[in-house]
């Protein structure tokens, strides 16, 4: 594993590493941790990568990695820096034959989202998105219970990411969020739909499977300093009848990182949420709520929710478990490559390159619709 | 007080006789209590009204109101009966010099809504909507604090209704809902938006005190055997740059009555359940999330949130209390108006005809703008 | 209906009052609201009741009920006063022929308890404790569960009840709480363990049916200022292998009326909650939890369950509807009496005097094995 | 690090070795993981550790860290391993001059404990409990809010640990707890109490900071087919009139691992859930219920409460971190005790081998009044 990105403040670039080496099945060689190369030494140093394979650019790690014999090859790289970089950056790591997990979203514009997936497809590489939520043991469990027909047909799915983030920026104090995310030219066009509302997206088609068709959109800046949308609302026109509403704020006083997801079905609805991530609440008309727990141990858990399970029920997993079990799948999926096994790219587990490329769609078509005073704008 | 409806299978009406008569300040002598003549005098029995005063019909009840002396006289009549008959026993009630308490939606028209509101205006009257979660103490401490500015200026609103009745209409059993309910003649030509939406949306306007200016919605009707929405959301633009999102929901498997508020200000953030009544969360960011609890001994709760508590804190209370509190704003106003006070209607803590108004016309323009696929229309 | 107190500050005369006639099958006719007579006329005009029928004391009131003729007899008396005057009201009610409702304690004392229980043998009457938690629908519906065996044999059961009102006794600010309850000449011999820990011993024994052997008990007085106990903490024996924990607190900070209760069953286990009564919950080894939820419509409820609910669910219900189910039981073996109907009064389903003797000996049993370091003290 | 055990069906040997490299501080090198030799190999290779450093017994493991050069040499073992073996090899560790992370009970007696604690006092080694549960960021929190004073006196706590898992041993089925546990030879003289009571009181007295002075216990076991208690309630007087109540259960359907704490102070109280390690409920009469929650940006939490806190709020962590937490301080100690400064042992933030040896204490001591029927015991 190389890492690119997460030398600086964000806390992201750390969950990767320690969850693609939870479970021993990577190790981290090298990285360009920082865009100042003079920061990547005392960085790499942090994040216990040897000072020669520590290096300034990304250019110069996909080098370096380009270079190596096949029995030390790094096998992938990971993404994990301001989201203009994540084309150039994978663009180079999928030419240098590498498999890329990239932070969200995977571009900042529809041109790239699709000459990358021309690109994986061409090259056959795993190129993964870091959607860890859709990881959660619970909602791999939510998504098998849709799938398998049991809540019958999905007819509503309502979704919410709320954080608060953004009401912290006061003028005179250090922002607790990375300035570049404000920062148009840096970020992307969008703020709070492409940060958190692709995550809102990916876990919605995630669980239901549903094709979505087209999109409304109505976005706010309601922070006085910073350019790009920081509340929005979608309304989402899935195949069939199915309606989904997506909302996402970082203005929201005192949300933390609150994604939920609400699913109704002709025989019974669900919901989940992520700072709970250990129930599922199930409801049957007639029935008694039934609250899903995850655990090992929890037999009424289906194949998928279960095998996503780490500890028993009642000690508490967390964001670290989710990104590991999104590398786990990944892993498997770069084995399967270098044992010369095509990667079933449109149904692998991980979120891969055709979901990064619905979201920025998703992203880019949320922006027209808004700009066109919520007009439909197509998903597909 | 006479009672007009609340004699069949429902509920609604017993709650309109036990809240009125809570705080002894009214008395139940009069009523006409079914569209079936044969059934008045055993529901009449039922809600302990004298025989000779159970009536057949809303026209022999009010006539027979007309004819008593000042000193016996009939001060209101509460409305409790399909939605089709609203306006013309509101109408005859008003005319006769009564003042009414009315189940919503007001009327199923909204030239019938418009006329209702000139007669009051013209008559005097107290005319208020049993929307009755508006008279939840701690929905009064959140209207207040948004009023005084304590949570800044409001930029969102998020409103869900969810209940999930609907599913268990199936084939060949009875239909835990009035079947009048799916009925267009009967219910007026919306279901959900109507039967709860107008509940939703006059909570948002109630708590938030925002002007709304435009909606664009959008329904669905999942239940395959009754024509009328089951599903609806609806986008509000409210004055300045504040949006707004509603959804309701009559086939969300196993909500019961879910009802929640939550409003983002520029200055703190506020979430209520109708389900929880007594918890107000308030968050602020960088302190810790507060809970504001229901107590008649909680100081810090506001003059209008805890003037409607009864109970000290940890004693539940219900749905009865917060019905008994809105009449209790009716029976101020009524003594207002019989001691020659002009009631003051535009600002009355109760809903009054003009909420109601307003209700009418966001149904109606939900329906035409779901009608135009989404486009905008004007809600002032 | 007669009431004996009520008049003063606290709320629980209210209740009382409004409970018994939410169901309009009592008329509230006659009180002695006061024990300082000059406040008797006030008190009863917010009562609603007539100048003539309010007087200025028990004896008074009891005097004239007995000289009422048959056909305007007062039915029962409900005493809502001071715990030491319990006694001496119950027993000149109870001698006049008068059906009662007594608050809880019964007495302050095991021999008065005792003589109240023979005369309510020999007398026939109706007699019942105001222990209303045990009327919350749920609760029946954990009883039922219970006794039917579904939850196999009750190995343990854990109950607390939890408030914090006395931390508000402050020097200099009036007491949030009765003075009454801090005075052992009045309160009895013992303060949280014989207010609350009453209510709660009786709700473990209703919902388990288990017969209790013996106690051990630690009781603490933190507040400074009161001499009765705030704090206390049982041990409870119950036949078989049964182990009963039971606290107690009235110096929690923050905590209202939190009563919950825990029961262990070899099939399966049962958590309530006093303050979100309308939930119960359900868990058995290797099945999802489930949460039972209050509903007239909810068809899993058992008979008890489902009958003492009154609304839909979601709808709250709360304090008052508790008592009123309390209540109504109490009617039903007023007429079955008034009938010459022998009131079966060990197997009511109201608390009866039974039960009220078992509390009384329960208070005084705890106090006895406090002060012998807690030794275990019989209880039959 | 050396990892002793570990190597079964367990989960908990594989937590210690993943929260021990999470923060690239320790290095897994050798391990003795199974009791049976022959899966050592299998066991090692999943942990990543060479085959020439996989050993069949402690005896050789400890044996070849001793040979080992300095530069190369060992800094610590963790032991998790059935109960009985604890104390030899924590003796042999120590007596090698290693440094001890030692799963709890330290011992199955307290001569042996005793004899832990002079050892480390000798040879001034680390030696740390793994009582993670302290190591959470909310219950750093809350010792400091205690310690402060910020919470007054503190004069009650209630703690609860409530686990389901025995009531899956059916007959036929395969047991989903480690057989050892019910066997006494090898898990000592009592089950739950000392499986999970020991966790719960040192819990208290890490929150509270109490001196414990005696203890009142009950035991039961309630499964047919185990001998050792699965129910057990104690009374603790600690220091003061300060009353503290503790509760175990293996036997409670469908409850996982629901460890709770509340804490009553003169100033405050607070309430914390394992389940829920992210929120922290603190109330304090007359104002709203306060929730603390978990974030490195959570400006109000308190030096130690913040320090141990990963990740930003709402991105859930769970019992991984909890036990990096605790290897970071044993860490700390152990540069301490390496560069030559004395570890000061009492005062350690993680459990040292006094609090070992209070918790051994304790369980003789319940066992020593259950069976004298719940006589006061002394703990100190």
């Amino acid at each position: 594993m190389a890492l690119i990105g997460g030398g600086g403040s964000g806390f992201i670039g750390r969950v990767h590493a320690a969850a693609a080496l939870l479970d021993r099945r990577a190790q981290l060689v090298a990285g360009a941790l920082s865009s100042q190369p003079d920061r990547a030494p005392a960085a790499a140093a942090e994040f216990g990568i040897e000072p020669d394979r520590a290096f300034g650019s990304y250019r110069e790690l996909i080098d370096f990695a380009s270079r190596l014999p096949p029995d030390q090859r790094i096998d992938f790289v990971t993404v994990a820096t301001p989201n203009h970089t994540h084309f150039p950056i994978a663009h180079a790591a999928l030419q240098a034959g590498l498999n890329v997990v990239c932070e969200k979203p995977m571009t900042v514009d529809l041109g790239q989202a699709q000459t990358l997936a021309r690109l994986v497809e061409e090259t056959g590489a795993v190129f993964a998105l870091a959607h860890a939520y859709s990881a959660f043991p619970l909602v791999r469990q939510a998504r098998e219970m849709v799938h398998s027909g049991e809540l019958g047909t999905v007819q509503a799915v309502r979704v919410h990411y709320l954080q608060g983030g953004l009401r912290g920026l006061v003028p005179g104090q250090p922002p607790p969020r990375a300035a570049w995310k404000a920062d148009p030219s840096l970020a992307g066009p969008s703020g709070a739909m492409s940060d958190i509302g692709t995550h809102a997206y990916h876990l919605t088609c995630f669980v239901t499977g549903l094709a979505p068709r087209a999109v409304s959109c109505h976005l706010r800046t309601y922070h006085p300093a910073r350019p790009l949308d920081d509340y929005g609302h979608a309304v989402i026109r899935f195949e069939g009848e199915a309606l989904g509403t997506l909302t996402v704020s970082q203005a929201t006083h005192g949300r933390l990182n609150d994604l939920s997801l609400e699913v109704d079905g002709t025989a019974g609805s669900l919901a989940w949420r992520q700072e709970a991530p250990d129930q599922l609440v199930v409801r049957r008309f007639g029935q008694p709520v039934q609250v899903y727990e995850r655990s090992t141990r929890a037999g009424y858990l289906s194949g998928a929710g279960r095998a996503a399970c780490r500890l028993p029920g009642g000690h508490p997993e967390g964001l670290l478990e989710a990104f590991a079990n999104l590398y786990c799948d990944c892993f498997d999926a770069m084995v399967l490559r270098a044992t010369g096994h095509a990667a079933v790219l449109r149904d692998s587990r991980y979120p891969n390159v055709h979901a990064g490329l619905a979201g920025v769609l998703f992203v880019q078509q949320c922006l027209s619709s808004h700009r066109a005073d919520g007009a439909w704008m197509p998903l597909c």
